[in-house]
């Protein structure tokens, strides 16, 4: 069982009841009381609010109890939407999601040709293209969470290391003033972690993680139902841990790092500096680095041993960082996610348990449940909207700052 | 500001007030809603508990406000004591701290000549002669941590690694047996992270990691004023991470990990297979690990080209592997504790800063603070001592297993 020796917080017991009907519900408040440990009153005062607040609405279901029947409470579907919008490399994805995770709809742009860049004003055109497309009405958009790669500045809303660098590191920012709602960021991996922690429906006994592959690697960790932000929102950089001693400079500062060795552009890079392998393979040398891996990591399903030795070192290489994490979280629970697992997941999957089984420290004592996304591509989307909905549906439970709110 | 999305869970209420009034106290009842953000009924309800059970008192001052007087709550230091038993090689300590967490006293034994073992039977003595010598009485005892360095097996209270290994795996069990009181079992970073957050009252504000050295290398975090246990209390093992590329195998199951390279028995080794070092540093072939340990890095600090030629790899690695757990869990707070820090702290502090200055993935957003234990010998049976406490002073907030009760 997953515990830390957990310290009550009074604004989380909002968030808590919240996630318990959101996660178990329709369910009374004598239920309430016994999943919470929380006391009557205490249940009651909270339940009251959430019901003016629009969170959640007595279904008008009762329970016969034998004594006086119990009204059932759920989560109000229809009370708020969310959404993420993942900020990559010349494409953007918007994706629209309710309370209850589900997502009711998602547009992708990639950039005008030969520019390579996608403007804060296209970016909030697509995301007031996506809501009217999908008939939702601006006032029940709790607001928006931009998503992207690296370094993250919650204090300010800034993303330092957003690409293309002409969106600016004040993309929140700009993004909140031309939308009008609130506007978060977070990174992708922490994203990818609460979205699949809420579209997998993950046991609050589980410890859970996400290894996210994109163009770099990184990771999340959601704990008691929480993600673990630490000191700056920046925890969870796998991808910048030496994974080689005295290895490579990295432009984070580190050396060594595993993205440099084990991540797409990477593998790519060797693919096309290993002597005909790319002509055989049918990769072109304008063909775009996302492509390059999908057309490997598929020769490599099939079969061919040449891709394959390419692909290995980095499977093997992500399967090492998995046993770190497993060594250092005491994971029980890893899903990976993102578009570098989207074709060649499952070979990852394969070396990951593999190594786990074999080299997990805590392996005497317990498994490591490996899986992969069932959406590996749209986890960080989904997950940006589900971000601005704990906030949101559980307030003082979700990012420290909201811009424009 | 340390943060997680905290999701309140209702037995740790009783375990929060607990901690507001230790790390702050005396407080009153209207303080303690502020702090915490119960409501008063709730806080009403737990310090009636609390008064009940003999953890916290009303000291008998009051605080004028204007309105009715406000009386104050402490804790009460004398209701309880706990012990952490540290099980070394060949070595154990025992010590007992009051709830405030300030060491009551201390004991050490060491096997008898030649044997290198200590038996269970001669532990439960050392307690039970602890205990006596301080004047403490059985009955006010919470009960023990046996402490030890590597796999834990809290579901069976059990040490699977435990050394000697004349102790037997169920050295839990058999000490709760032999004292009468609860035994807990946990490993020696979590053990050293507890002891040093409770001893320098760290703010809850802060992301607390702590890097434990003794025979191996391990680590431990915690947050929102809770150890971070993992899926089974088998976290924060950065000592079996992998820190060479395709590296040594290790008993672990993993290979190129931390211990192998950096931890102190590898440095030692390398000061014996290094021509005429040992001997020059005066070093003879029978000096206990630990004695050539300290001897080799006192002649580090005191100029030694080459006792600081030997050392340099391992404070090296040892920094590398700060920045892997700042780069992981986002740490602002970092402290060394365990007897490898005893002497040659002040070399690993100073590297540890400047490559975590130098490298740690977020560096331009926030420091992280590093420094060394004040006890660092003694931090693993004080935290010990904490964590039984913790579990008396605060039920339902302590490990997952008490054996005895």
């Amino acid at each position: 069982m997953a515990r830390r020796e957990t310290v009550a917080s009074g604004p989380g017991s909002r968030a808590l009841v919240v996630d318990v009907i959101r996660s178990s519900g329709p369910v009374s408040r004598v239920e309430l009381v016994q999943a919470t440990g929380l006391t009557q009153p205490t249940i009651s005062n909270i339940v009251r609010a959430l019901i003016a607040d629009g969170v959640v609405r007595e279904t008008g279901d009762t329970v016969a109890t034998g004594g006086k029947p119990r009204t059932l409470l759920a989560i109000n579907s229809e009370a708020s939407y969310g959404i993420g919008l993942h900020v990559g490399m010349g494409t953007a994805t918007c994706v629209v999601t309710n309370t209850r995770g589900g997502m009711v709809g998602r547009q992708l742009i990639a950039a005008p040709e030969g520019t390579g860049e996608v403007g804060v004003a296209r970016l909030s055109q697509l995301c007031r293209d996506t809501i009217h497309a999908l008939g939702v009405d601006t006032r029940a958009v709790a607001g928006l969470t931009v998503v992207a790669r690296g370094l993250v500045d919650v204090g300010h809303g800034r993303l330092p290391s957003v690409a293309p660098a002409t969106l600016g590191p004040n993309l929140g920012a700009a993004l909140a003033e031309q939308l009008g709602f609130p506007v978060l960021v977070a990174s992708d991996a922490a994203a990818a972690a609460v979205g699949e922690y809420w579209v997998r429906q993950v046991s609050r006994d589980r410890l859970f993680g996400c290894l996210y592959m994109g163009t770099g690697i990184s990771s999340g960790v959601v704990v008691d139902g929480a993600l673990h932000r630490g000191a700056s929102s920046n925890a969870g950089q796998i991808g910048h841990v030496s994974a080689v001693h005295n290895g490579l400079a990295c432009p984070c500062g580190n050396c060594g790092c595993l993205d440099l060795y084990a991540a797409p552009p990477a593998v790519v890079t060797w693919v096309r500096t290993t002597p005909g392998l790319a002509d055989r393979l049918g990769i072109t040398p304008e063909e775009t680095s996302w492509r390059a891996f999908d057309i490997l990591a598929r020769a490599a399903l099939y079969g061919d041993d040449g891709a394959m030795a390419v692909l290995a070192p980095s499977t093997e290489m992500l399967a090492t960082a998995a046993v770190t994490l497993v060594n250092l979280w005491d994971l029980d629970t890893l899903v990976l996610a993102g578009p570098g697992f989207a074709v060649a997941g499952s070979l990852y999957v394969k070396e990951i348990r593999r190594r786990l089984a074999e080299r997990a420290f805590p392996r005497a004592i317990h498994d490591v449940q490996v899986d992969l996304s069932n959406n590996p591509r749209e986890s960080v989307a989904i997950g940006g909207a589900a971000l601005i909905l704990q906030g949101s549906v559980s307030p003082g439970h979700g990012p420290e700052v909201s811009l424009n709110s």
